[in-house]
């Protein structure tokens, strides 16, 4: 179940709106290619019959597309103007080959007009045969458009800058030139059967006017996509959500996001267009692109899992996920972020006393991923001084010993004292619990008794020193 | 000039509203500690007068507080619970002092009830008279409090959960006990002459009304700041902003909210939560804390620049960033991610050849954020098969030599040649422009001799080996 907001778009209420969409604009419903049709009219205008009913749907409630929505892994395209890549065709290949085997709908590749290698692997990795759609992204020239048809692509992904900033300092054209050319390569990539998708560049400082002007051109010529870009990583969530909903209302394509991730927004950028109604969103292994990048795969899915588990898991092979990371992060000489979701070293570590009771009781309390859907373990740490005798007294019932709750917040003293000197691996731990336990069992020690303990971890250490 | 949708509210904007809000509600406006008041009617209710006007203020342009906030710093509390943290007496006052440079406006430190160390170095801290505000995080809980008081501290900032989830399997305590615990401790706190705050633990999580409930209360009775957290990482950016918002029209007083990063949103949450009237933020540097952690300083301070540039410029000693993140990754013995915003080793790189080409135009086609208001430098990188001539021409230019349009065309197309076979370096193009200006030069070449220029880069190699 989907949790969040306007969460009651599950499939089969989908369904159901597509059914009033396509008898008010059955135009539009034939060419959608995800599966659903949100089209003109699903900005409110269509329910104008049921304008004064107050419970009636509002219209948000079927842009939503967090529990539908398509992944174009961009890798080896964008991840391909990531500083330190250099892909050669074998890595490649193994790349896209675990994407396919993760489950994503499409592959982008580098532009074939790049250079020669690039043309060529992007002609090898169209007869892999794969599961995903294979797309090739290329400037909006028809130089590059020849070029890219006779690759053996599923689709062609065409942009163009539209922001004052790149017509004025990149590539110099005006807007009636812009939507001559698109007109022109969309026509041509379109006669040879194959996907086409437009997107204007840095569409968050382009004219508003400019921009749903021509995303509407391209519409009515039967483009399958229009694209969004935020190229320099300058959105935020409710720009995001504005933009994509006001496009919802005005092509009846699919919408596609494209958002780079310069402010660490990128992850929560992606999730809020989905609400706001955009059906693919462009993802990179561990994010690598221009800069820092774009919004990651692994954390795409970490928020979309939260949001609807079952729907993830039934969509991806999501165990593959640290494999495919580790693989991209070796290709291109970086470490994983400690940090990153799910797969950061320190993901699924809990550490406070209060964290470590809550998780030991139910799981459920500090965590929304469930690590062993990612082939992922929990690792709760005691040996600190922010430790709490309830993580202490599972760990006591771990190792099998009797000790009551007094024992146990008295051993736990001893381990915050300790541990405020230097951090206790487990196996300190594990020792003090078994020097403590033995004491209290032979009646050496009672609790309170802070010199006998004392001397009996010493001995201990002694003993140990002796046979080591 | 802050560009947030809701981007109007500049100090002035601001200061009016006061005194509308003021004259309505007097009584909140002496307690706010944030500078502003956009307390009970600020949803709303207070406009009635002006409900006809459609282009009277919307109340949401009064509540942004993205050019008005205040960060509560807490690498030395939320970052000691990061799996790999322990910090001595020094490093925290390494970190402390950083951090006062810097200008975050408040530190948190470990509650003095975790262990005697703890309790020992949140005095030594208070101590410093450091510019900062010194706040200790305690449990909601009268024994935590009579330590907290004694240390030294500013403030107290107390917590207690009230999710399902946390009052079944955490602390096993109802609403009322919460409330009436919660009174007690804040009047205490309160009573010795220092500031309060209460936050719920697991807020997107616990019930609706009884948050509203125990907030209005704890507003009432004169709480400083009452607190959201997201501990689990749950939350979006929509969500987010509508429990803010509606806190926002409940209480007086001031907001904070803690995010944790689960899923990769709390950037964008904090972000959004400053947009619907949160007074202040909790972050930690590198986000650490415990999973994967918090909002990180950097990446807030990145998104708030991004909206305002001179208002972040202006508050924080942004030249320090890098120089706090190393201290603390060091200390905690991790990497600082490539992918950081603003100091991954990547975040001002710029590759593919349109990018280049316009970068050098003019920086802001593709930055958002200035290198150089960090401290830190731009890199166009041109070796690699995703060049373009643009960029090349540039290097031609900086290194002095003069070359026509085709003639730098002509080495692009030589450089992609190379890099398909691997990534050339700057030292490489260097050498490659520098041949095949000579051979222009010297008439030994012209613009499409490909052998003649393979030849001429065999003879200066054969030369660079026979002086190495």
């Amino acid at each position: 179940m989907c949790s969040s907001p306007n969460g009651d778009a599950d499939t089969n209420g989908v369904q159901e709106m597509v059914a009033v969409e396509t008898r008010q604009n059955g135009m539009n419903g034939s060419r959608a290619r995800n599966g659903t049709a949100h089209h003109h009219g699903a900005n409110g205008h269509s329910f104008g019959t049921q304008h004064h009913n107050p419970y009636a749907p509002r219209a948000s409630d079927f842009l939503n597309n967090v529990c539908n929505f398509k992944i174009i892994e961009s890798t080896l395209r964008e991840g391909e103007q990531f500083a330190n890549s250099f892909f050669d065709t074998d890595t490649k290949i193994a790349i896209a080959k675990a994407l396919d085997n993760f489950g994503v709908e499409y592959l982008e590749l580098t532009s074939p007009a790049a250079s020669e290698q690039s043309r060529r692997d992007c002609e090898a990795i169209c007869k892999l045969g794969l599961k995903a759609k294979i797309l090739t992204h290329i400037r909006c020239h028809m130089d590059d458009a020849r070029i890219a048809v006779e690759t053996g692509v599923d689709g062609v992904d065409v942009v163009i800058g539209t922001s004052s900033f790149l017509r004025e300092f990149s590539h110099g054209k005006d807007m009636s030139y812009i939507t001559k050319i698109a007109i022109e390569v969309i026509n041509f990539v379109k006669s040879k059967g194959i996907e086409v998708r437009f997107s204007t560049e840095d569409s968050f400082r382009s004219d508003l006017v400019d921009l749903l002007s021509i995303y509407q051109t391209v519409d009515k010529i039967g483009v399958d996509r229009v694209g969004i870009a935020d190229t320099v990583g300058c959105a935020n969530p409710r720009q995001v959500y504005e933009l994509v909903r006001t496009l919802r209302g005005v092509v009846g394509c699919d919408i596609e996001i494209h958002l780079h991730n310069d402010t660490g927004m990128a992850i929560a950028n992606a999730y809020t267009a989905l609400e706001a109604g955009a059906t693919h969103i462009d993802t990179s292994v561990l994010g690598i692109g221009e800069r820092v990048g774009i919004t990651p795969l692994g954390g795409l899915v970490a928020c979309l899992y939260a949001a609807n588990p079952e729907y993830v898991k039934s969509k991806y092979n999501l165990g593959m996920l640290r494999e495919i990371e580790n693989l991209v992060a070796e290709a291109v000489e970086v470490n994983v972020p400690f940090s990153n979701p799910i797969t950061g070293y320190v993901a699924f570590t809990h550490k406070a006393g209060i964290h470590a009771k809550a998780i030991l009781n139910n799981p459920s309390t500090y965590e929304i991923l469930k690590p062993e859907d990612f082939g992922l373990t929990r690792y709760v740490s005691i040996g600190h001084r922010l430790t709490g005798w309830n993580a202490v007294k599972s760990r006591v019932e771990q190792l099998g010993l009797q000790l009551s709750d007094d024992e146990v917040k008295d051993a736990t003293a001893k381990i915050k004292e300790l541990a405020d000197v230097r951090t206790q691996s487990m196996d300190d731990v594990d020792s003090l619990l078994r020097v403590y336990h033995s004491g209290i069992q032979s009646g050496a020690l009672e609790v309170g008794q802070k010199e006998t303990l004392d001397r009996l971890l010493r001995e201990h250490r002694a003993t140990q020193l002796g046979t080591a």
